[in-house]
């Protein structure tokens, strides 16, 4: 039987005060100043309605015509995406010379920017939904892939995370996009270029990293890494192109790794199943590991 | 420094609004037709405090008898699942030839056929909680299985999905599997035929396809996929039989993928970890890779 | 077109309270003395807080010090993990012969020295979020690892989880890391033993078995396995050490799978990617897949 603790409450209250007093980051308890995840995860779900008008419902919203309802939701993502972008900004020390009317200034100007690539986004997933449609026998209608594919939910936060990221606005992509890594299992980096009629399918295991390309008509599979060769280097590594190109249709079955920053997977190429491929492959090949060698015994 | 936006938030919802006028799937916004997801996964949420009574609490109801409590949740299920049924039954245009009246006394109906399911749901659902306790030396207790193993959640969720589906509701089962999916990176198609006693250790990046037939007394470890060869043909293999026949007392272990309609599995068949098999396997093998062959640099 | 059920509502809430009546484990009903999921899904809410003063908010706490919030936060705690550890000890008949009384004051303390633990918790962790800064490249700060890697989270559910099992707490570790697992894909037993520096980086699909013991220093990626040989002796295992050991400073690429009790993975070995190791590998050797043989066809 375990023996008694030595401290009341207000002891243990007075040994974590201590432990938050030297300087790790760890420590940081200014919470006003620094983002805020649930905030941002509920832009993500304003946007989500955004982006798909009939399909995510905001119960808090009773109003009927379309065009207010979705005034209500621009107002609304506008000055929750600002206030969280200056936060980043400030907390990232982006801007360290500008005041606090000129940064708050600057995040709503770039909230409206990211704001006007919604019809881009929306291009983009259209297609996206029309790939997963055609792609997948077991999808009866683009409604079902709407109300139903982890895969496209991966994709839209990470085109929404993607268009922010182009516009310099740190921390807050990554968190978007590890929130859908969360909900899906689907971890894409909001760096990754990813062209139009993209599909995973079932997705879950698929990783995506920072710095990869991918055309058009790219369909992958469960368990795909599109990574690194190594990441030995750690911080030194940053920002160079260490993810593999994948050229448009292109296929690539589950489990299978592709790795490096020079490698490049040419057009219609198909690679099957657990295949580890470390260098470029021309176009139209078809790469598949050499059978394995299973053994039977009784 | 990024430029500003040439564009009010008024002009932009002006834009978004336009770009909500073409005929995209996409764009419907007529959402009181359209199936509510979270009405849905409230369903699911309301059937598993029916399904384990002493598990899952729902705070909102403070009746303390056990028939009171049943009875509240039984309404309140045949209700919203009788509700999102004729949603999605006018959404799919199943019965276009019904009135309104007519679909709504079909959908209470199979509403009510799906309730009388539970017990034999119930009793599947007992013998997957018997075969993770007994397959799984870091079980302590049963009632530890019920409140913390995800394979369980899957399969509770997949067994009423299932049951949904094999009555011909459309779209409903396909997202309650998806939420489990999410919850648990364990993707189980509701068309798949699973038995008695199925254990999924882990689970984590299981696939399990649409026409997938599985035994009794089967057991899978986290990454199995039970595949199609091939989708090339998309929409043109709706239907089709794609997926594997595992017999009863087949071991799987993790990473492995078993693939294609004609393969069969037959009883008491042991799989190694990370093999791919595509041709059926006689009754009582075991297969596995044969031994990699490793490189030992110092 | 599906027949009419045959029974009303009545009927069948009738029939499953039959179904509730023999003694499966499935039909336990007598919830308030029942562990509580959603009670101890709150207190990890609650602790991450105290864990991560600046990073994880509770909008319900309006005081503005942090010793107060800390000191509401503690007593919340306190209060309703006390509570939980009681419910568990009575429903695992740890100590039938405790008196009520007895029962709660033991759990009271029991409480009080897991919250002893939390400056070695944190300790462990800062290191955690150095090892993930240090090894990825793609992280643009420590910052944004705490806020938004999935690897810290899972780690910090799994380094409470621990602290409690050490205590002799049972159930309440697993569904506190089968949490962590349902939201990051990672799947840690609370019986591991993990040293400092740990980093696991994408994360969804890791494996960490219950008697598994890794040193400091250590990087595993996503899809790895340290998992058991061969579970088909299931309860009779129970307490054996089945899974392995990983020395300091090892490296394990992802999709490996090193698997049984008496397998050694000596300091500074690095395992590639895809590797099937069920024996010992000496300290300092670089293991590879011997290179696959690809096929390429036009």
């Amino acid at each position: 039987m375990k023996k008694m603790s030595e401290h009341s409450v207000e002891d243990i209250v007075g040994i974590i005060l201590e432990d938050y007093e030297d300087d790790r980051i760890i420590n940081k308890t200014d919470l006003y100043n620094q983002p805020d995840k649930n905030a941002i995860l509920d832009i993500v779900r304003k946007l989500m309605k955004i982006l798909y008008p009939g399909y995510y419902r905001d119960k808090t919203y009773k109003i009927y015509s379309i065009r207010n309802n979705l005034a209500a939701a621009m107002e609304d993502v506008i000055f929750h995406l600002s206030k969280q972008i200056k936060i980043v900004l400030r907390y990232c020390s982006v801007f360290p010379d500008k005041t606090d009317d000129e940064l708050e200034e600057y995040s709503h100007q770039i909230a409206l920017r990211f704001l006007e690539k919604i019809p881009k986004i929306r291009e983009y997933l259209d297609t996206d939904i029309q790939a997963a449609y055609d792609g997948d026998p077991a999808a009866k209608s683009k409604e079902e892939v709407i109300l139903s594919y982890p895969g496209l939910y991966a994709m839209s936060v990470y085109r929404i995370a993607h268009e922010l990221l182009l516009l310099d606005v740190p921390m807050i992509p990554r968190i978007m996009t590890e929130h859908a890594h969360s909900v899906t299992g689907i971890d894409i980096h909001p760096g990754a270029t990813i062209g139009k009629y993209f599909f995973m399918d079932h997705g879950t295991g698929i990783v995506i990293g920072e710095t990869t390309v991918i055309g058009e008509h790219v369909k992958i599979y469960q368990g795909v890494t599109l990574g690194a060769l190594s990441t030995k280097g750690g911080q030194k590594l940053r920002q160079v192109k260490r993810h593999p190109t994948i050229e448009d249709h292109v296929t690539i079955y589950s489990g299978s790794s592709i790795l490096g920053g020079d490698t490049v997977i040419e057009e219609n190429v198909v690679v099957g199943g657990n295949a580890f491929i470390t260098q470029s492959v021309k176009k139209g090949m078809k790469v598949s590991v050499k059978e394995q060698e299973l053994q039977f015994k009784a």
